[in-house]
């Protein structure tokens, strides 16, 4: 199970990671945490049902929702993106519903797990994603194991900053992190900086307000030929590689992943990103790392939510709960 | 045994973690990588011989160098440090002359792993160590493992870059990179380019040549209220606090140690280090996280260099050779 902002989606996916069933419900996060969680076993009573398995051939659970979070404990703890949820025993909840295995974990970690095992990094021994939507989430896979941090702050990859000098304010409340250069939501705010100041560019007759543009737009204008709009992706490009090369210099994976809305901007933006690793990068990882797109979509976070439980299951086995 | 640009130091270490003899040799790198091999495997003899073991005494040898390198391979690749060697195969050669199963590893690795086996992070599952010398060097553990990264490229902290607008450049060929901000080198030509731009201070008198002014120089004249010694200091203290705050938040470990020459700078560093940490971290990880200075000086290599020898010792034990 995936827990979002708006919306819960679930899969019963089989060893192999075939998806066998799905469901999805609304979050209603304004509810209250109690009726979240009732729509989160609702979500695993539909999907199971969807893929027509009984309750006693599941052998885990696993749910990924926003931070921030104590994975090891399995709870909630303030959620921006869940207001007003505050300190949910989310995975001790879920076992007692169903006396199933539950393995808990962020929702970021969870998405660059399930692309480490059925998606981008198949095969792949290590991988870092970066998620690229309204903000920059990430995931880091060393050796078969999530790099979850030891106060689940691991792979807050878009709060490393990178600018000392001139540095963007960040949504998080801080200063010149990645995901203020390079999520949609600085695409579109940087775009609508240089509008502002009066650089020609298609993008002043179209969309009729500014408040309705999107970084899709901009890409779009991008591939027309518009100036402004293949600066600005240029710079997200840039942007983007110095994210990936604090991660090839700090973690060296085997690969890069980018995901999230954003790589609808296709392979232009991709391309773009390789050459500046290319100039950018130490020599021996800027030739061997991959650098690729993510393949899942939005299906990433609950097969890596059911990759968890299936890790779990692996270590434990069943337990006599769950008989 | 551990492999510097100047010196190689080795030393007899039980499975304890005591030291129970040292010894060390010139490394002598412009005479070629075989009288360097040569002097590795006397600092071995000297050592054995100096702690009283005969060779069947000794489990494990465990070599640390500077790179590029391929760590699994135990080779060197081509080492700036180490000119002219040029793909030495350091762990084989030293097996074979003693017939004794020997680890290889990166210097600053061993560094951190030597700290968190006898040192600062006695005790902790994961900590993250910046080595601030001429250069920056990193090294991460978590878990009990190395973060060696899969081209022999991880944890090279020094070269994360914290600056796009006004890039300093690094002596890496790169520009922005964290060495470039706050290595000891950095610390000196920052402090020169203030003075030479008129700022007031003590140090335009002492020492007598602008050339010999070293980091010591400039942190003891901070101690006696120097403003610009201070603003010196101030600045690199927030340097380095970003990139600890930029670890925290891709690998969040219990501990960042910082290491190297300069931590002879003191507590009022070390404090302002804190300071800027918690005003600009996540909340959690800036409350949980430890930050503190290396214990173990300049033997930390060799004594990471035994712990990843011993680690070898306990995962594969005696092989027949060293019967």
């Amino acid at each position: 199970v995936d827990v979002g902002g708006t919306t819960i989606k679930g899969g019963a996916i089989d060893h192999s990671g075939q998806t066998l069933g799905a469901a999805s419900l609304p979050t209603e996060a304004s509810l209250g945490q109690d009726h979240g969680l009732a729509q989160i076993c609702e979500v695993v009573r539909r999907a199971t049902a969807s893929a027509g398995l009984a309750r006693e051939q599941i052998a885990a659970i696993g749910v990924a929702t926003p931070g921030t979070m104590d994975i090891p404990a399995g709870i909630i703890l303030e959620p921006p993106n869940l207001r007003p949820w505050r300190n949910v025993p989310v995975r001790e909840v879920v076992h007692e519903a169903f006396g199933i295995p539950t393995a808990f974990q962020n929702d970021a970690n969870a998405a660059a797990y399930g692309e480490y095992w059925l998606g981008a990094g198949r095969g792949m021994r290590s991988l870092v994603m970066f998620t690229l939507g309204t903000g920059i989430g990430g995931g880091i896979v060393v050796d078969d194991e999530l790099l979850e941090g030891r106060h689940s702050h691991g792979a807050e990859v878009g709060h490393t900053r990178i600018e000392l000098s001139q540095p963007r304010p960040c949504p998080c409340g801080r200063v010149g992190c990645l995901e203020a250069y390079a999520s949609a939501t600085a695409v579109v705010k940087r775009t609508r900086e240089m509008l502002d100041a009066g650089a020609p560019s298609c993008l002043h007759g179209s969309p009729a307000s500014p408040e309705s543009l999107t970084a899709r737009d901009i890409f779009r204008a991008a591939e027309t030929g518009d100036f402004l709009a293949e600066r600005i992706v240029e710079d997200t490009a840039f942007y983007l590689a110095i994210g990936a090369i604090n991660m090839m210099h700090t973690i060296d994976p085997d690969m890069i992943v980018f995901g999230g809305g954003m790589i609808a901007a296709g392979e232009s933006l991709l391309g773009r990103i390789r050459r500046h690793i290319q100039a950018l990068a130490f020599p021996i990882p800027a030739q061997k790392t991959e650098i690729r797109f993510a393949l899942l979509g939005g299906d990433a976070g609950f097969i890596g939510a059911a990759a968890c439980a299936r890790k779990l299951h692996l270590r434990v086995g069943r337990s006599p709960r769950s008989m």
